[in-house]
């Protein structure tokens, strides 16, 4: 199962096409996620081992994708600590975190605390194509952070800017706390059947390079150092083009592109590194056209160099038509098709 | 008064120190504009002469900064057009635009639909200080049509990129308009006083470089030709920083910097360009000391070079401790006394 095709292309290898998976490409714009989700409810979809494999599956069988993805919440390794964590539907704490006093709630999670993630990967794992590689996830600790101050939907992030422009040591403390949890969530992940994992940063772009290097950065370094060979590491930054200098010394395999950083210059940039991603998931809301000229950009700009994934620059967004998803899959795989 | 600190600053001539004004300075932050919005509602505010007239004002007469900012909506000259605008709080649109149908209705100003802009500003001008400088501002046209097509405080802006990869004409047309009336709406602000305007593009960092060069770009291009040597222009696209090379191409008289635009590099390539802003308005919900050290990173990264306006890299945060923003003042101020 380590000679899928995506899996070949993130160690590097010629492959006979160029795989691809989409990030949120469990849920969303699927009319069959959206039935599950009106009878079950987000919380308990993302809960329930046999809803979450449900939901991961449902885009392999629908589109076979390269890889599938786990069905979780970001906040899901958070759950079984002592925060209070509900949906309403945004994430609530009853017992936020405030500042240091706090930090030691920030701890590995309990055992038996993921017991349904690993149930959720090994349940997927029995009906995945042989063909189709098993991914996992979680939020990178900047990011997680965020979520832990200022909950979810935060658009100013208040409590997370004032923490990091305290000076006081708490904070990167706290995201070396978050850094440890999540290397044990990313490890059970591994050990359950994810093939490759992959952080998400959605919000390290709120920071300047500096800032991030000096804050963010290093608890990325300190989880992709302890999980390195263990299964190749991607990292994704949400909007942060002014921090691609800094993400090339995050000790991750490969990096995803969001779609304004350029896709030649990251790539020469990126050396032996795997590159995904970067076609803009607002493209997928126009016409088949703009579809095709937006995929085939990236494959074009790629020029047929290994280690490369197709994949988007952030999330489908939920508007997305199905019918572009068709039309990207063709494009995507016609491509390879002709020229490899 | 073409002769203020400021105005020279932005004609790039050498200054006794360097002026500062903050965005969102009027408004947000200050006890005595919370008082007046609970008294009158943030509409009642921005539409009554006397009452945009005094939120104006205020940090002027709090703080003494260089410059006043008209206090506004971004939508303020889509008001008279026939949209059916109110806020709910947020902005909704009883006749939206949906299409190349409803473009008829994005035209000029008719003659006295903004007389309370005008009168605001002639009410500003009776009180300014002679030492302070009057400025205009709009919205740059790609960040009106997200308004127009999206309504206020749209995360994914689906409509707006749904628009963008139509491969319609429709949507460069609707720039182009929405150009066009904001060549109107300034020539008003300037005819009535404003010295110096800015135009915010506050969504164009949604694009890819290719994409913004494509649309978004030449809207701004045409109003900054329209009305050059009529005011120094200054121009803003938050979280831009992949967009910092195509900025260079707006025709702006100056760059306001989003605080991930790295100062030093940025300066200069803006060669002979007035520069702008850069400091995260987030490190005003820190500590005293964090504010002078991210004062002074940017004043020594500019290292005395004429053309520098102290700003913000984005509005300043509703959560901002007043006692920085005194830090902030006496940091600039000191800094000019002793070393030019």
């Amino acid at each position: 199962m380590n000679n899928t095709i995506l899996m070949r292309a993130l160690r590097g290898e010629k492959v006979e096409r160029t795989p691809m998976w989409l990030m949120r490409q469990a849920g969303r714009v699927l009319p069959e996620y959206r039935q599950l989700k009106a009878e079950h409810g987000f919380v308990k979809m993302a809960s329930t081992p046999e809803l979450a494999a449900r939901v991961t599956l449902q885009p392999i069988e629908r589109f076979g994708w390269d890889g599938a993805i786990l069905f979780a919440d970001i906040l899901t390794p958070l759950m079984p600590l002592d925060f209070g964590i509900d949906f309403a539907p945004g994430p609530v704490f009853a017992r936020p975190l405030e500042g240091a006093a706090d930090l030691h709630r920030v701890k590995e999670v309990p055992a038996g605390g993921l017991a349904h993630v690993e149930e959720a990967i090994r349940l997927v794992l029995q009906e995945l194509p042989p063909e189709c590689t098993m991914l996992g996830f979680a939020g990178a600790p900047f990011t997680m952070a965020s979520y832990l101050l200022d909950g979810g939907g935060s658009r100013e992030h208040a409590r997370l800017r004032a923490a990091v422009y305290s000076g006081e040591a708490w904070f990167p403390e706290l995201l070396e706390r978050l850094a440890d949890m999540t290397i044990g969530y990313l490890q059970t992940q591994i050990e359950a059947g994810c093939q490759a994992v992959q952080l998400f940063d959605t919000w390290a772009g709120l920071l300047d390079e500096t800032t991030y290097r000096r804050y963010a950065l290093p608890a990325v370094q300190r989880i992709f150092r302890a999980l390195k060979g263990k299964a190749p590491l991607l990292y994704l930054i949400k909007d942060g083009a002014h921090l691609f200098d800094a993400m090339l010394a995050s000790e991750a395999d490969g990096l995803s592109l969001d779609w304004r950083m350029p896709f030649a210059a990251s790539r020469a940039a990126a050396g032996d590194l795997i590159v995904q991603g970067n076609m803009d998931p607002g493209v997928l809301l126009g016409t088949a056209e703009e579809v095709r000229r937006a995929a085939l950009a990236v494959l074009d700009a790629n020029a047929g160099r290994p280690g490369h994934v197709f994949n988007l620059g952030h999330g489908l967004l939920p508007q997305t038509k199905i019918e572009n998803l068709l039309v990207l899959k063709e494009t995507v795989h016609s491509y390879g098709n002709a020229r490899v």
